[in-house]
């Protein structure tokens, strides 16, 4: 049963579906994220966190007190491409950071009402190669991202392999948007019970984003991009979402393209519930997960997941 | 007239007072600040924050991209020893130390429920002799604090000067709790405008730090200190709020002992209002006119209220 704690993520995403006739600017979406989803997620405590100009991108590095210096967690924020930002996103990768023992860099993208596709797939490029270029060696790099910041760590991903650069070591997805196209039956099956994320309010974040363009082109829909080769995938998703069959279709895909690939569907949870890192168990629960199953990765001494998740409350 | 962006903080402070009930123990207080106070507070962008061991005293620099490394802004946050940290005021402190132009240094302090005053004094102290021990010139740091901050601020200049050691070159204060008398004829004036700070409530607050110790003694009500010799200090109070003849009273106090001194007082404000930094417009003209104010004083060449308040924004 979904904690009481865990209800703020279900409350927040009510009141966006119940203010939807307030939120008519880009700006008005902006800020409603900005004070609304920020504070879901407790502070984590002991991370320092540090702005910096990745190439011209806007990013943070975050960095928790005594981490591994070398490793990092690359990672896409989500928002639909209406919200989100490395200050939204800023607590909650600092308790997947601190659970994982290493250090992150966030970074920032243009929002679809500032820039359409692949402005944003081009601005996590420039990041992933200020990264690398600094010396950080990609076998001690994993990516992550929520949401459609999904979308952009499987563009990154494909962009890499098409000119034949290294890859990461592990990805790491909360609730990912995959599919542009929406054929996920989860639209239907969890309308019901994911206040937010009716299947037309989806389908206008996509045309918000790529306008008529293909809702089948891999570089936005990465359940239709060739999968094969990329590194061992960690997919968490809420079982009420309606964006939860993505990430069963995008698992599935995963396995047959041969790569090593883990779903961890949480019951009544909803879309990015780990937001609520700090606050509600859930949370903190999956967050040790990926902690525990990337640290082995990264070349880090493995964990339980109990202990990883400690570190994240 | 007060801006509808303001009109968050007014509706902050009417929502405690309507979940009062709710606020039963310690943690709900902290949880219920944590969550919604911090919220008030647009990010200032552009600001780094690491966390620091000040000599045992949890405490966080506050480093704006460009500011000047030698000048500080010691900083005491408020919340009337139920609530507030590092975490909270963040934010705030970064508009301030951004308009200024130089760094800060904000400090935990114990809340009332874990250990009595002097405590917290003694917190500040640590901290406070930490950093000058780190080379930090007294000439280059001014003393800032909101609320019960101003409590902290003036303990600390108090012992300095009892000890002998050299004093900060100014003090800034937002809503400055001088006086747990509570004397002050704003209690009544201002009860109807005021949602959260009637006397009863503020009354509890007292005891709850100081039990039944002594409501004048100095170190915690400044009101009745010595302040001879003690630095220029700006005084900031919204006109709204039933603190207000505080700081009006102890501008009164501070002049008579020959301390430079100027209060600005702002229509239709409440307390604290500065924490809307970022969002609604007086705050920004607020912290403004303090970045303005002090900026000659550390040493730093001087801007116009107006350059320091874009500078906040």
């Amino acid at each position: 049963m979904a904690s009481i704690q865990s209800e703020a993520n279900r409350n927040h995403y009510a009141a966006i579906a119940a203010n939807a006739g307030k939120l008519t600017s880009p700006q008005a979406i902006i800020d409603y994220n900005d004070t609304h989803w920020t504070a879901l997620t407790g502070e984590p405590g002991g991370v320092d966190y540090v702005e910096v100009d990745a190439g011209g991108v806007p990013a943070m590095w975050i960095v928790p007190k005594g981490a591994d210096e070398e490793r990092v967690l690359f990672y896409a924020h989500g928002g639909g491409f209406v919200g989100g930002s490395i200050y939204t996103h800023r607590k909650l990768v600092g308790h997947l950071a601190k659970a994982a023992g290493c250090r992150a860099l966030l970074y920032n993208y243009p929002l679809a009402h500032q820039a359409k596709h692949p402005a944003q797939l081009n601005a996590a490029m420039t990041a992933w190669t200020w990264l690398t270029d600094r010396g950080f060696d990609t076998s001690h790099i994993a990516l992550a991202g929520d949401s459609c910041g999904a979308m952009l760590t499987y563009g990154v991903l494909q962009r890499l392999r098409a000119e034949g650069r290294p890859l990461p070591v592990a990805t790491l997805i909360i609730s990912g948007w995959f599919d542009m196209a929406l054929t996920g039956a989860s639209y239907e099956t969890n309308r019901d019970k994911d206040p937010a994320f009716a299947k037309a309010a989806v389908d206008w974040l996509v045309t918000n984003f790529i306008g008529d363009g293909d809702r089948l082109a891999p570089e936005v829909s990465a359940l239709y991009a060739d999968l094969r080769g990329f590194p061992p995938v960690f997919l968490q998703a809420g079982a009420d979402e309606t964006l939860v069959d993505e990430s069963r279709m995008f698992a599935e895909r995963a396995r047959l393209a041969g790569v090593e690939t883990r779903l961890d569907v949480f019951d009544g949870m909803l879309h990015s519930f780990q937001m609520m890192a700090g606050k509600a168990p859930e949370a903190d629960d999956a967050i040790g997960r990926f902690a525990a199953w990337v640290r082995p990765r990264l070349g880090l001494p493995a964990v339980s997941d109990k202990v990883a998740g400690d570190r994240a409350a």
